[in-house]
This record gives C-alpha cells, sequence and structure tokens, in this order.
C-alpha cells in the first residue's frame, strides 16, 4: 500500500506520512455518502447553516486553530501570520456560506398560476455527493474544508474530500475536526468524508455516487478529471477552477505612476511566493514607458524570497522561467530563491507584443513568483494582444484616477476574457461575498459560468426541478404555500421577498 | 454541392430543396455575427425586447401565418390546427422572453460595498454568437425562431441558426421572417443568421466564432454535437436536450381510475404521432391491475393513425418495436399506420418490471407512438426499476387524487431522475412561463442544470463577471448608481426590487 509522504518545503525534508486509502474503503465512503444524501437534502438550510457554524466554531477554538496552524506551517512553509490569517478566513467563508444558505435566494423557488389553474413551481435540488479536490496553494480556505466543501454543504450535498498530497496530514487534521463538530451539530453520519491517494481521487470520479467533482488547482490536473467524467456513462460536471496568466493593462494614464504601479504588481505576483491562481502574470504597459526596467527596479527593492509548496513546482518554476526565455522572453530581474529546501527565484521578464501569439508558452501560466512586461504601441495592438490571451480568472487596469479617460475602454476590453476586473486593485485578494465571481472563460474553468467563490457557489451543486400539479403537501418546502424555510420567491410576476 | 430535399411526409414525395451554405459562406455568416456581438450586447434588455415583439408581430400578420402554415404542413403533416396553435405559440415565446428580457432578474445583478470601501459588483454578460439546431417535431416552436433563437436574442447573443432537414424550406421562411422583421426594429445587421446543411452545422460548433450551441433533438445528434465542442482547444458549452423515456407512476390509488388513465397516457403518448421529447413512453402500474390491457383497450377505442416527419423516424419506429420485442416486451395493440407516406403504428407493449435493467434496450426511447406498460408488485420493486432508469425529462404520477397517500412517495421517487414531476397531468404539455424547467439528467439533457424552456432560458447564453473597484461610468449599465435599465438587484443583504 503506497502512502502520501509530506514534506517540510523549508528543508525538503519528509516528516509526516499519510497512508491512501484502499480501493474498498473508497467505496465504501463514497457508499456510505449516497446513503446520506437524502438526509441532507432534507435537512433545512438553517439546519446546515448551524452545520457549518459549528465547523467553524471548532477550527478557531484557540487549541485546535494553533495545531492546524502549526501543522499547516509544517507542510507548506506559508508562515504563521499567513496561516492564522487563512484560518480565519476559512471560518469566516463556513459563515458566509451558512448566511447564503438560510437566505434562500439560492433556490430559486419560483412559483406560477397557469390560466388552466394548474400551479407550476420550480426549486434547485440538491445533487448528492461532491467530491471535492482542494488547492494546493491555500491549504484552509481552499481546502477539504474551504469554499467547494462549504458551499456544498450549504446547498445540501454531503461531500467527500480527497487529502491533497502536499499537506495530507493537515488534510486529515481538518477532516477530524470536521467529522467531530458536524456528529455534535446532529449532522447526519457520513454528511463528510476523506480519502487520500492519487488512485481515489480517480475512483471518486468515476464512481456512480458521486454527483458533482469540485476542483481546484493547475489545468492539467483540472483537464484531466475532466476528461474522465466526460467518459462516464453518466456524465457529471466537474468544476475545474485551474490557473491562468491574469492580464494587466496600464492606460497612459496610469503609466504616469508607473513606480506605483511597478510596486504593486510585484508585492501581488510575489505574495504567497507566487502561489495565486489570481497571481498578475502579465502587466501591459504603454510603449516608451520603461516599464519592464522600472518593474525590475521594484523587485531589485523588495527582493522578496520565499519557499514553494513542492519540489515540482520549484522545479516547474525553474522550468518555467527558460521555456518563457526560449519564448522570447529576457529576464530583467531575479532575486535567488532561498540557499535551503524548495525556493522559487522571483522573476521579471520582459517581452516584446508581438511575441504574444496563442499557442506560445509565454501565454500560459507559469506557477511561482514570476511574471511578463511587455509594452504596447497603440490600442489597435493592445487590442490585438489581449484578443490573443486565453480566458483567466481576473484582469486588471491600472489608471490614472477616477477621471482616466481609458478606464472603460479597458475595461470592456477584459471582460469577455476574465471572470473578474478589477480597476487600480490587484486581482490577488477574493472577497468571498455575494457578488463575488471567482471563475472565467475556458480554460480558467471548465464551467465558464461557475464560482468557486461567493454565495453563487452554492448553484455549482444544484439543479432545478419542475413540480406541476404537484399537492401542497408533496411539494419541497420551499415550495409550499406556508413557505416554512421562508425563503425569498417570485410569484407569478412577483417578487415575494421578507425582510 | 449537395442540397437538402424536403419531402411531404403523407406521400413520401420530394417537393422542395434547399442548396446547402457553402463552407466559404457559413464561415461568412459565423464571422458577421461575432462582428455583431458587441452590439447585440450593448442593446438595452427593452431594445432587444423590442425586436423580439416585432418577430412576433411579423410570424402573425395574417398572409405570412397562413403561408407559414402551409408551407409547414407540406413538410411536416402535422395538420394545420397543430400547426396554427404552434405557430400563435412560438409568437407568444417570442413574447415572453421579451417580458424577461426587460424584467431583468436573469441579470442576476448584485452589489457589495466591501469593508475597504471597494465596490464588487456582479451581472451576467452575454456570451456571443449562439449556434442554434432546432427540432424535427416542433418546426416552429423549437424551430429556427423556437425557445433557444427567442432567448438567446433576449439574453444578448446574436444567433445563427440551422435550417432542419426535415423541413429546410420553413426553416427558411421563417429565416426570411426575421431578417425583416429585425432590420424593421431597427436590430444591428447579422443579429441573426441562418446556415443549411450537415458540414454547415459541424462547422457551426467547431467555429472560433461560436460561444455557445444549443440543440434539440436525438441523443445521437446532441451528444455528437456535445463531443464536437469538448474537442475544441477552447471548449464551449452545448445545450443539447435530448429524447428520453419519460415515466408514469401509477399509485395504487391511481389504478382505482385506470380506464381514465389509459385514455390518458394513449392520448398523451400518441400526440403529433408520439414524435414528442416529453411523450410518457413506460406506464408503471400496481400490479394485478391488468393495466397492460386496460391500455391496449384504450389504444384500440381511440385508433389514433398519423404520418411522421421523415422516412427515417419511420423506419426506426418499426425498428423500435422490434427490437422492443427482441429486449423481452409484447405487442398488447396496435393501430396500423396510413397505407400511403411515412406513418408509424400506434403500439401498447407489455413487459415485466424485471427486465426493465440498466443497459437494456427498453430504457430507451423509442421515438414515435409506442409506448410500454409494466406492473410493479410493491413500493420496493418500484424504487428498484426507478433506479435503473434514464434521467428523463419529464416523469408523472397518476394518483386516486388530492388525498393519495402515496403521491408524496412517488413525487420525490421521481426528483432525482427528472427536471419535471408532474401529477395528475401529462407531460406533453410545457408551459413557457417563469418556473418551467425542461431539461433533466443526463442524458436527458447535457447541462443538466440548464432548461431550454421558461424564464431561466436566458441563463445558458450568458456568464456572471464581477467588477471590483470599476468607477460608476465604466459599470455595465445594470450595475450602475442610476440603474439606467431598472432592473432588480442585491445591494448587500437587501434585495432592491421595483414594482
Amino acid at each position: 500500500m503506497s502512502a502520501a509522504v509530506s514534506y517540510d518545503p523549508r528543508t525538503g525534508r519528509p516528516h509526516e506520512e499519510v497512508a491512501d486509502t484502499t480501493p474498498n474503503e473508497v467505496a465504501r465512503v463514497l457508499g456510505l455518502a449516497a446513503a446520506a444524501a437524502p438526509a441532507v437534502a432534507q435537512a433545512s438550510p438553517a439546519t446546515r447553516a448551524g452545520w457549518l457554524r459549528v465547523i467553524a466554531d471548532s477550527l478557531e477554538e484557540p487549541a485546535t486553530a494553533r495545531a492546524l496552524v502549526e501543522l499547516a506551517d509544517r507542510e507548506t512553509a506559508l508562515g504563521d501570520p499567513r496561516l492564522t490569517g487563512e484560518l480565519a478566513r476559512t471560518a469566516g467563508q463556513l459563515r458566509f456560506y451558512a448566511t447564503v444558505a438560510e437566505e434562500g435566494s439560492w433556490l430559486g423557488a419560483t412559483v406560477d398560476h397557469l390560466d388552466s389553474g394548474t400551479v407550476l413551481a420550480r426549486v434547485r435540488a440538491p445533487l448528492g455527493p461532491v467530491a471535492v479536490f482542494g488547492a494546493s496553494n491555500f491549504p484552509l480556505a481552499f481546502g477539504v474544508l474551504g469554499n467547494d466543501t462549504a458551499s456544498a454543504l450549504a446547498a445540501g450535498c454531503p461531500v467527500i474530500a480527497k487529502a491533497h498530497p502536499a499537506h495530507p496530514a493537515l488534510s486529515q487534521s481538518l477532516a477530524e475536526v470536521a467529522r467531530a463538530a458536524l456528529a455534535r451539530a446532529g449532522a447526519p453520519d457520513n454528511t463528510f468524508g476523506l480519502v487520500a491517494g492519487f488512485d481515489a481521487g480517480t475512483a471518486m470520479v468515476t464512481s456512480r455516487h458521486t454527483a458533482a467533482v469540485a476542483f481546484t488547482g493547475s489545468q492539467r490536473g483540472g483537464l484531466a478529471l475532466w476528461r474522465i467524467a466526460c467518459g462516464r456513462e453518466v456524465v457529471i460536471p466537474v468544476f475545474a477552477e485551474m490557473g491562468t496568466v491574469n492580464p494587466v493593462v496600464v492606460t497612459p494614464g496610469g503609466a504616469q505612476r508607473l513606480e506605483d504601479v511597478a510596486a504593486g504588481f510585484v508585492g501581488s505576483f510575489t505574495l504567497g511566493t507566487g502561489q495565486y491562481c489570481t497571481k498578475p502574470g502579465l502587466l501591459l504597459a504603454p510603449a516608451g514607458s520603461g516599464a519592464a526596467k522600472v518593474v525590475g527596479e521594484a523587485l531589485n527593492a523588495a527582493s522578496p524570497q520565499g519557499w514553494v509548496l513542492t519540489e515540482q513546482i520549484a522545479h516547474d518554476a525553474r522550468a518555467g522561467v527558460e521555456a518563457l526565455m526560449a519564448a522570447g522572453a529576457e529576464v530583467v530581474a531575479q532575486i535567488a530563491a532561498p540557499g535551503s529546501g524548495w525556493g522559487a527565484a522571483a522573476t521579471v521578464l520582459a517581452v516584446p507584443a508581438q511575441r504574444l501569439r496563442r499557442g506560445s508558452r509565454l501565454l500560459e501560466e507559469c506557477f511561482g513568483p514570476v511574471a511578463l512586461v511587455a509594452e504596447y504601441s497603440d490600442e489597435v495592438e493592445l487590442a490585438a494582444v489581449l484578443a490573443e490571451l486565453q480566458g483567466a480568472l481576473a484582469g486588471s487596469v491600472m489608471t490614472g484616477g477616477p477621471d482616466d479617460p481609458d478606464t472603460a475602454g479597458a475595461v470592456t476590453a477584459l471582460v469577455p476574457l476574465v471572470g473578474r476586473v478589477t480597476v487600480d486593485e490587484w486581482p490577488t485578494g477574493v472577497a468571498w461575498t455575494w457578488a463575488q465571481q471567482h471563475g472565467g472563460p475556458w480554460p480558467a474553468t471548465t464551467a465558464p459560468t461557475a464560482t468557486s467563490v461567493g454565495a453563487a457557489a452554492l448553484d455549482r451543486f444544484t439543479r432545478p426541478v419542475a413540480f406541476q400539479g404537484v399537492p401542497d403537501a408533496a411539494l419541497p418546502p420551499a415550495l409550499q404555500k406556508a413557505n416554512p424555510w421562508d425563503v425569498p420567491r417570485r410569484v407569478d410576476t412577483d417578487l415575494e421577498f421578507r425582510p
């Protein structure tokens, strides 16, 4: 039986080992999740919200929080301050999805009185067990108790998470916290399960018990799972949120404050040693601004150093810089990686805009603290470059201020490319609120209409069902006349809302 | 150059010929649609609603309506009353989607004021050109100006429709009506286009200009398009609504009025010569009810005769009955097809419930006026049979009345299987209203969360985009402070609705 070995990135030495789940055990866990699905679906949103709040409270219990942060730091080297903040964020997200579940808009409850006298009503129903593949780079907030798990539970679906090979021990500890909290909160048995190992992951996607897959990670990993799911007899949705090059457009007005922009860009693309899926990977500045040089100077001034999560990521970052150079980019500035363990050298490369053409390696993500800078001669060339880019999670515009005449044009040009446009803000902060959209056109995600963060994250795990002529007592609660779940509804042309 | 030949199903003789669109012309039409996309997207929902209403009015202009119905009848043999009703439905749908567009809920406009002071806002943006493959069986309501086209235009997307090979001349006439109406209404040039021919269809799915595909038809056709789309470099969504076996459960109470249920079943499964995607194809009645015999008698009493749309459908219906017999079903009653042209024999078959097992031909749709009847011994066997069925568009329960104690259980059992549950109503009527859900689990559709009928049909052709820190003037209208499109919005935790 093989096992996931967890390493300390600061030294590269192994320090924990988590055994792979056996095929029989994976099948058992998935079968139990399927058996739990009806009870999880029948629990009211307020009840499920209670479960999420108990998990959040458990994570923040001081001894638990300390132990989780310490373990996370040993497995990821992301550092105590970042991980302490991320734990608070994880608890905050769980509580946010609890609020969203209770509010009930996501159910889309709609009641029509047809001319025939029949009532036709529609509500979203939970899909069933969701397989969650968490991210390497956010071991807590996008991990086994991150946005995917929280929104799936909020929507009424059992969750089976896969332990991440970069932090298997943390994954296990988080699962123990969740299981104990769910039991204490009175959730049905097997509302949450954990499996470990590559084969367990594949088995989750092919199992007839799995209703949907949520994934955060690389294009290679996400597309592989998507292809497996597309080969099933009954195809299931895969919501894969993947890495992309998130472009930044500096307007001529923005170029007037280029040092400021360059410092912000360096801070954003080296944050967490560049291990953000929203990392801005390409800065497009007006010709003659000398942007590459200014960004290089900002990098030298900041001199960021850090470890990455795995030996593979360290290797890929090094190889990525070489590949970018082979494709026509030139290194402008580079800060050496730490002398021990798995580091990555923060690197700025300059590239001629004409090289940014579909199919070039320059347009693919280089995970780690690596970014490109190019200059565009005019709006026509800027539009031409943007037309070549892959779909991305986020795109940013750096302007000369609120009255910059070029802002609207740049925003409009980015909309078809991205899931989120930011103006004079860096894309690496992702708020978990009602309006958030964390997704984007293919290949940023496999499901461009879906979001993995924000209130609409619940939609991924539900499916609308219409009920025609069904007696009130046989309707789901959200559609019954008495509205026992107290959710907002549309009744014919009226919106029937609660305070 | 090949051509689509249109036949009169009553005689099987050819009567019109429509040339295939050349590859160059297909590319030109798609390029023009892509060029029109920004202008179509920028038009306000009220403006787009105006376009839809002008198309609806044009369809109902008396001379046009008469010519369309006559042409449709020559190509489909569906008869004047049905086609006259379907034309009215088509115009009604266009006006409904106009109302939905204007109302604006579908935009999902959401505005958050973050603690940092930043505004984060989210709205659905049109995807771009939509390729529409209409249905054979509803040449008007699900044809080139049917639900897909109407909802795509309402959502702000140009449409390129494919002429249906079973009614190519009608497709062309409808396109002419649409183009003239759109020009009169002041819509951007190339808001609507039409192509013809098999290769043109493939080219629509592979073109870089196409943003989404909508299809109504057979599993074979829909899955073929989905596979082509999945093989693209930039994968696009395919919303294929396909044929399924829509099950009907008769409760013990419902069996008390079995003659009534049988007559309704026969009326529903032979409607339009069985060419409905919502045709109830399997009746499950309590053991000892003698349901197969009673349904057979009802078929003999009704003695329905009719033509089907194409020679292929006629052939497949005959072959389908033979295949069902080979798989263990027995013919209980059969009404001979008309003596001329392309008819199909209305047929009731009985089958032992134990034969209804995953993988059996018995569980696949037989398009045409053909249905199975099986008896279940108890709730356990009923649940076992339902667990074997494929996902379906609709499922029905026939009860003993509003107080039938078995209704709720049957409804609950059908929910995981279908997109719509009807009680004491037959599934073949599909209302186009706010609450409608015309979709269902794989393989009823390739996108089980989507609907091809009803207000939510617009969602298929839009994608949410978030705007962070974007100045008011650079925001899309639905998110601007002044709310110039006057759409319902969520602002932080409040729902901000208009009368």
